[in-house]
């Protein structure tokens, strides 16, 4: 139904917006979409890599303003409108980093990533940021080392388990599985006084593959920077939270600002680490929790004692923030806009530039469209971030300073980040899940010659499990991810509600080099989408879905999707609460059978579980009720919409009172309270899981409810979700009635 | 229901023999299983380890002919008649052993276990037998490595899809997965012209846990010795295939010998591979492939070339198996036989003298019993085999020697060999599930203090899915698993249909010392059962199982377990037929769809699998319906049983016929003319598996001709398998018949 929907969109493009009425017959007027997927070149989009990658970018560097400057210069002349907006943030940098064991022998941890002869940027030691975490706080503790694994809530049930506390102790976590934050937030929370995290080599170094520069993966030097902030909670500015950092705001106290760590973090190599992981003892860590080093794991704690020494520059810094435009022709005060940021951890070839350079080039794209005639019916709005990689400050400042303003005006917010080789790979509002699937129909795939969405279907099929397979090859549209955080997305959709779309390609090469010096250039040209074929199908992709939502008659947004994928979140949920009832079912019985005391071995004694409350039969009624209503009510706007078709010049005033809803369809799943514990995020299907990061919890307030055994709080939580969709009920029935009254 | 038979047995253990009642009533007699379980002492085990791995004891060593004489001298000395049977076997023991690689640069392997300054046995070097596999031919190749994980037959579908052959190379497999053995023989089938066998340290080694001597686990320069002759073909002396290889024997030329590999093979220890694996170039080895060494593994063929230059002293060796009896008083031709293998590799402490002393102190015990006055009413024969490392020799032998007496006269062969600590771990004949439950019973675990039953139970309820949790909570008697091969039970359960059971304990330690130098007295009495308290449990089981079965009035056969066994062997056939189907018609549908070549990466292009015909439904009707049959006669016979419980000494000649038939219960599963491609393997229930060794497979002929897509061969073996089930429900009607007429 909708490729034939967007066909008629499509030819339509440059045709009557319903206040300024056209009469160009719509056979006439250019394919403005086939000419912009024309004109994206890969040369263009490597010399964009090259020229912003060339030196260190991060937040307060001099090539990180001069960057913002350059591209502020390129959108001008490409046509555009285009400033800079500057906030002012608290951006800690190094000024003291020790980590040494001082028993059972002596070693101090080097932190250093050397220059690599091959790789020219990684020589430009003066202007790198060493490795470190940013918003750890100050410190100087010592300690004997745990080893926590992922450092997960689980992993810390494992270690009582086996009878290891990390009450003072500093504890040694690997990278992944759980976002690097919520390692010292969940070490802190059960009495740990310093963290320290690696990059193990089964994940992410030789196990996964050649290591840098021989091949891609990360060497045994390579550190991974990042943020520490607990994001969870808030992003952005840690002094500013919801409301725009600018020169004069009110600023926290960094005291009071909840979202610096509780105890000092520390990144470090595998090299440094695989020293201090040798000397533990203590039992065995689980299989699972075994990593590549060629050593023994052990949980510690033992004779393993480390100091750690951590101190900071807690300086407030300048971020430029790049704002460029085209004002809409019919609608300007409707907002399409597009993003990426800029900033990196040091020279960020991969992340961001791979996606901020193909950016750049649907720019000077759109440019060219713009002096062959075309103007959106909508304004379009590109913008390029700084201070993501501290914590999405430059976009969270930019929503919370801007926030009344984008409430009335945005349709959509479309994200790219780090972008490689491989399949289409999008998440986001699934509002949108159907428009992206007819826009990746409309774009080729570089190597496989057939549409994106072929190729993606493909993929789906081939590596999917029977139940995906089946979908794949028979729902009308490929199912996409829901966004947690993790890019600059986050405030646009979670904060503000506006339906948003993250998409890249990913899938055919691997890389170990995330946050680290060796991001780069070099690496990139050599491991990645070299001759940024790719890079040119992203800006085909992402320039083709901005210009069909700018120039759209009645916005393309749909419901059938998002009443499908609420019903399956509600089934997870339901599935999810039933296997916690009958795994605690079953562990009591064990243990009233004593059967964990039957099979213990008493020479590797651990901690007898107890029984525990089974967690209760819980109403999801109201979910099941709006659930049902909601299908309805998509399925009602479908055939409206479909009725609707090459009539809707007929009726401008309903139109305009249509896209009006559309445009806030998603801001009706806000609720302005916020989550429990997080006032920031707003949003009642998608968000970072409190406890996990970047992952993405749908319906997070029932689902964080029952897995944090919350269970009283699951009623009012079901309450808020249930009216949230009854808003989107209502207002999806009454975009209906529009559509149905034109005649 | 089985808990009262045995009761019953139990009182009446000395009472009548059926041909020669006896008038003493049953509440007088000694309960000599009770009596016996108290003899057995730990110190008495340790001791004779201590003696027997006092010094290097493989196959022609001066210390194997002694621990030989001295157990017999033992048996004689606790009241047994004992004495040698010698056999005359080709042991090949190496001349030459050479591993070099020759490019991209040099490097020659070690080849050797370096002594331990901890472990005195660790400095026999004048009488250990270097690392080696037994059975490899000579040969002198060179050639290019390549990886072939495992070495198994999917392992080489996937090496194609990557478009790499073996064809003139060197491979180089890792431990693990597949029984040695077959790895030269897939090997050689795809063209290799020689097999490098290394111990990962991911599957053993550091990453399992620590390494000798400061933990248990195989350190850089273990080798995994080990035979390599066919013996999913036949076990045995290669020379004498289905006959004793007595002094005079027919021998087969070495050249014509079936069972020695067609290429060149020898094992390594890890740090003698890591050189080799860290030269290879090639594609990366797919995720599951990579071990645990701190490289990033390739699968070749690249610069690495090596050079393997084997060559051995194919010598005809004496071995010496100890025959030990104790006459049955009533039944001196009904033999309840007992065995464990005495040869080692090298020293052999866990491997088999774990099993062997505790074997030996039983022995001990049932002398104390009769000394005490006990005579057992059959007649028992105590068994310990040499040349079991090299290929089963000394049992094969035996058995083939004596295979007519033994088709007579064996009731039970009861196998132990390493065992350790932890969980009571018995496989074999299913009409002997219910006796060996009942024994487990009946016997204390020392350290949960429970019967070894409920601790068995609870670990199968702990450790199960929920399935097996289920069925261990309700199912009379805990499943035991089939035997495949790896021990002396192989010629007695698989050439001569004797229902069979191997019993150990294990779970609670780990150990990474398995046919190396330091499988010694240091090792065990260090990381396994320290202080012998399991293998005084061993003894207690193995021992009250024997006399359990020597003086039964009926003997303790039962069939309602084979049935449902039976039952569960047809699902999983028709299962694995249903998803060859699925997955064949899935990959068809996806070759045909091009999905392949949509999905495939032109930097690593795969071959494009093609599509290939769906397996035929098979007709299992005639096992479905003999299943029906079993299941029903199985009833049968228990109500028989249960109804002629205090009654059997009424019709002693019904007794006797009905235990007649019950001795030849497993025989009726054999089919003499053998499974397909292996005529020595007789048993239609119970095979190792052609193609992956060691491990069972249940109805070999049907399972295999279905894996090995021989789909036109599946009638017959079903045919085949529903005969001799169909004889085996006679045999159950016909006993049960006997049993109903006794009044």
């Amino acid at each position: 139904m909708w490729q034939k929907l967007t066909l008629c969109t499509s030819l339509l493009l440059a045709a009557t917006a319903p206040t300024r009425a056209e009469t160009a017959p719509a056979s006439t007027s250019p394919d403005w979409e086939a000419i912009f997927r024309a004109l994206p070149q890969p040369a263009n989009i490597k010399e964009t890599m090259r020229r912003m990658s060339a030196r260190p970018h991060h937040v307060g560097s001099p090539y990180d303003k001069d960057n913002a400057e350059w591209l502020r210069d390129r959108f001008k002349e490409f046509g555009w409108d285009a400033q800079i907006e500057t906030f002012y943030v608290l951006f800690p940098t190094p000024k003291t980093r020790l980590l040494e064991m001082t028993s059972p022998s002596r070693f101090s941890a080097k932190l250093e990533e050397p220059a690599e002869a091959k790789d020219p940027t990684s020589r430009q030691k003066s202007e790198q940021l060493p490795s470190y975490n940013a918003y750890s706080i100050d410190g100087d503790v010592r300690g004997p080392l745990v080893y926590v694994n992922y450092g997960r809530q689980q992993d810390y049930e494992e270690l009582e388990k086996q009878g290891i506390s990390v009450r003072g102790a500093i504890v040694i976590a690997r990278y992944g599985e759980s976002w690097r934050g919520i390692k010292p937030k969940v070490a802190a929370e059960h009495g740990a006084i310093g963290c320290i995290i690696y990059s193990d080599p089964r994940d992410d170094g030789y196990a996964a593959g050649d290591v840098f520069p021989d091949g891609p993966m990360r060497n045994k030097d390579g550190v991974q920077r990042g943020s520490v902030a607990d994001l969870p909670t808030y992003p952005g500015d840690p002094l500013t939270p919801g409301v725009g950092a600018t020169k004069d705001a009110k600023r926290l106290d960094i005291k009071d600002a909840k979202t610096l760590t509780a105890i000092p973090v520390l990144p470090i190599s595998y090299g440094d680490a695989q020293p201090l992981l040798a000397a533990m003892t203590g039992p065995l860590a689980p299989p699972s929790w075994r990593g590549g080093l060629p050593i023994t794991y052990h949980l510690g704690s033992g004779p393993a004692q480390v100091h750690l020494k951590l101190a900071f520059n807690w300086d407030i810094k300048p971020i430029y923030d790049v704002i460029a435009t085209i004002p809409g022709r019919a609608f300007p005060d409707q907002w399409v806009i597009r993003g990426n940021h800029h900033d990196a951890w040091v020279n960020g070839a991969d992340d961001p530039l791979s996606g901020m350079s193909a950016m750049l080039e649907e720019a000077r794209a759109l440019g060219v469209l713009l002096k062959q005639g075309w103007q959106p019916q909508r304004t379009i709005v590109y913008t390029a971030w700084d201070g993501e990689e501290p914590g999405l400050l430059g976009s969270t400042e930019w929503v919370e300073q801007h926030g009344d303003e984008l409430a009335q005006k945005a349709v959509i917010y479309i994200n790219t980040d780090d972008s490689g080789r491989g399949f289409l790979d999008v998440a986001g509002s699934h509002t949108l899940e159907k428009f992206i699937n007819a826009v990746a129909r409309d774009v080729e795939d570089p190597e496989a010659k057939v549409s994106l969405w072929k190729r993606w279907q493909a993929h789906q099929i081939v590596t999917g499990t029977a139940e995906e397979r089946r979908e794949a090859r028979s729902r009308p549209d490929l199912r996409i991810d829901a966004l947690g955080s993790g890019s600059d997305f986050t405030p646009f959709l979670q904060h503000n509600g506006v339906a948003s779309l993250a998409i890249g390609f990913s899938g055919e090469d691997q890389a170990g080099v995330y946050h680290s010096v060796y991001d780069d250039f070099y690496h990139y040209t050599h491991f990645s989408d070299t001759d940024f074929v790719y890079g040119r199908a992203l800006a085909q992709t992402a320039g083709t879905a901005v210009i069909r939502m700018a120039d759209a008659q009645l916005m393309p947004f749909e419901f059938t999707d998002i009443a499908d994928t609420v019903q399956t979140y509600i089934t997870q949920i339901k599935h999810m609460l039933e296997q916690k009832q009958d795994e605690a079912r079953e562990r009591n019985r064990e243990v009233e059978d004593g059967l964990f005391v039957t099979t213990g071995d008493p020479r590797h004694p651990t901690t007898t579980p107890k029984a525990a409350a089974v967690p209760p039969a819980l109403n999801f009624a109201p979910l099941d009720n709006v659930s049902t209503a909601l299908a309805d009510a998509a399925q009602r706007y479908a055939r409206a919409a479909d009725k609707a078709r090459g009539q809707l010049s007929h009726d401008p005033a309903a139109l305009l009172r249509v896209n009006a809803r559309l445009m806030q369809s998603e801001r009706e799943l806000l609720d302005p309270k916020g989550l429990p514990k997080r006032e920031w995020y707003r949003h009642l299907l998608y968000a970072p899981g409190y406890y996990t990061g970047y992952a993405v919890k749908t319906m997070p307030g029932v689902r964080e409810s029952i897995e944090q055994k919350d269970y009283a709080n699951v009623a009012a939580e079901v309450g808020k979700l249930a009216q949230a969709l009854q808003r989107e009920v209502d207002l999806i029935n009454g975009a209906a009635q529009d559509l149905e009254a034109i005649k």
